[in-house]
């Protein structure tokens, strides 16, 4: 039996805290973009879990920008929250902060939009709740999300040429 | 002094081969999304820095799609080249399949598009060498990188509502 | 120039997400002890640096109790916030809950109490700010935190017999 | 069938040793809190294991307390040794010496006071042999553990204050 | 049913792509040689699993060398290729290149020779496809494989009263 | 200034204890090979470091056996011993023992013969101290560490056919 109710964003809305470790880093002295990639995609994937109470995967990433470095040493804060649901998908946005531990003062430094998909024991997908729109920000932000979405299929069905000179079966 | 010689694509393109082991996998036994995440970063960012010759940094992650789970015990093999370079960044091509260990089998699991910018030691941009195009390919998948850049422009500049909606400062 | 103004424990609160993933995991599938330990130790020092905004070093763990196991694939809510603050020394008290994933149930899993330190760039001790005091449990709490201090001393003053047992230089 | 004579604390004495490398280093440039906390973690189970000859989960842990860093590049010298055993739990202290490299030289950095508990493949507590005392001192620190027991009863019984000041659901 | 048409080297040669991170490092800047030790193994693990596709479990290595050291911001260039294959045991050869990111250029660093046994579902050993030899190099290689393997024989039959001076039970 | 009186072996012995957990672990559920050489490695440079006090680098690995598997929640027992010294390098012996938690009783798994190099500050080689042989299995056992010595670097010099079957410039 699934949970149909529309449920608030608010309820599945995570806070991630991380302090920038030496084998986090890069040899910039600053948080390796992969590590970062890996805190986001757990915390994009815990929203979405907390929406649907079901297993979710990864389906996609999208619109990922590093605008500034995080030294090591400095905290990170991640934030998420489900943006939109469809029917066993869900729209999940990311954003990262940089605190600079002496001072306090935080800048964005990362943000992502994320898409899982939920899915019962056998690995099927399954619907999830609806999305509750409380606020007007709320319905603007689920409507760029239902554009993004028709973008993201039909980017996906456009000729994807770079894909014919990759590297082949010699490796 | 900056290597402005034009570069062909087949000489920055990128190999890598990753067994999944236990530490490697979600707890529905395949690969972590984050960590193959963390991977595509690695594997893009080799081959960036192998066209430029300079220090790069991860600018952008954009369509990355996971396709199909890769179990535990199972082959990942990562390709990387670069697609186009422009003044200071460079787009990438990164694709991972899956390699069943048993039977050699291989399926396209994952594909991204990265940018990388180039930077000297004191952090500023610096040019990046032209690419060279080969075949008919390669420049129609240059043109597309150059439809896609300028979506990511339109895209970062585009009202970001969902920020927001994010959560705000209490955390 | 130190800041010495008293402030509110509310501002140092740290919120952590943690999934527990298969390489977090015992030989029982739960949590490993020693990782729990090790997220505690940097939720508590993340409080207390934004307490003083100086460098901090862990000086003492008390207390930590595990109540219950948490489950490979549920997730780790860690709080910790400032309890008391002493001349360059801050108590800081930290909770773990376990969220099942798939209802939301909360429990109480762990706790426990640390001491860290403040240090200047050349390692010594330095004053951190006086804890602003705002409600009837906070006074209480730092109370018991002044009492837990004394007898934390005492413990320390007293005979250590069991160090007199414990394996001599042969390694 | 459980193992009920009486064992000598000598016959589960554990020595552990690591080398500090970078990726255990914190951004002092000295082993990690938490990650010499997970080192104490596993060297106090596999004393108590050794006692009971049964799976054991840690109940709790004490006094820990950092008396000096271990830089990166120094080894950690680890013991531990059951102190006192009871109906199905054992108390372990375990210490922790940094040794300089270049001199030889040894210094006692860390020590902790753990509980562990034994259990049975249902995860139910079962009896654990008891400690035979050879010598005054063992006798003496045996008395010291049964008084630190009877504490830590007294502490957790006592008034929690403290956990009424942590931040509250919404995170 | 076991695949036992001989097959080429080449089908299951491997290469291995690794920027080396900062968690990678020794005390000296530089790959900290067990690392690269888990690499090489995994790396020739992957080649002798293409040779026979049955799960395959390292069995001894022999003449690692470390020439040179790879410094961290480095890439290491893995390589390995199956050289002799047994009745139920093959020879594999790795190398390490370190490449210079800045320069492009490379060198070898390390290099190693191991065996792997394949083994079936119930732990017993099977037998694995011959190799076939297409060139005069690579019967040559074949040829020093089966002398290398008559040594190890030797050499692990020898008198090994190395083994009686390691420290005994106490520890 | 060095240390030239010569040392017994006694003084460098290393005793190191691991508990298997599933990040350590293969397919197999077993310690992953990779993981217990780079144990190997630790343990063979901490007990080359205590002769000499001296930075150490690993030269060569050879005669490696893995003899049976470690399976996940065993404890790993490695030792290891110098047993000779030549002019700025050394051979170290290294032994693993797999310990059942559940019996204590231990068996020989994996055994491997290492060489170290003392550098000084600026990387070049320095002289160690002479080992002193106390007994007559310490001088057996130095004569065949002579004896391997020279067949390693005849090994060395004597063709590497299988060099030139390992893969090309292309990856």
């Amino acid at each position: 039996m699934e949970d149909t109710a529309a449920k608030s964003a608010r309820q599945s809305e995570v806070v991630m805290t991380q302090m920038i470790l030496p084998p986090d880093a890069n040899n910039l002295n600053a948080a390796f973009g992969g590590k970062v990639m890996e805190w986001i995609d757990i915390c994009g994937a815990i929203a979405a879990q907390r929406h649907c109470r079901q297993v979710v995967v990864t389906a996609s990433m999208d619109d990922l920008h590093f605008h500034a470095p995080i030294r090591v040493g400095w905290i990170a804060l991640l934030r998420s929250r489900v943006l939109a649901a469809f029917r066993s998908s869900m729209e999940v946005g990311v954003t990262v902060h940089a605190e600079n531990p002496l001072t306090g003062e935080r800048t964005l430094t990362t943000s992502a939009l994320m898409t899982f998909v939920a899915l019962n024991k056998d690995g099927g997908r399954v619907m999830v709740p609806p999305l509750r729109l409380d606020t007007e920000e709320e319905r603007v932000a689920f409507q760029e999300a239902e554009k993004r979405r028709a973008q993201r299929i039909e980017r996906r069905n456009a000729s994807q040429s770079w894909l014919k000179v990759m590297p082949g079966e010699l490796d």
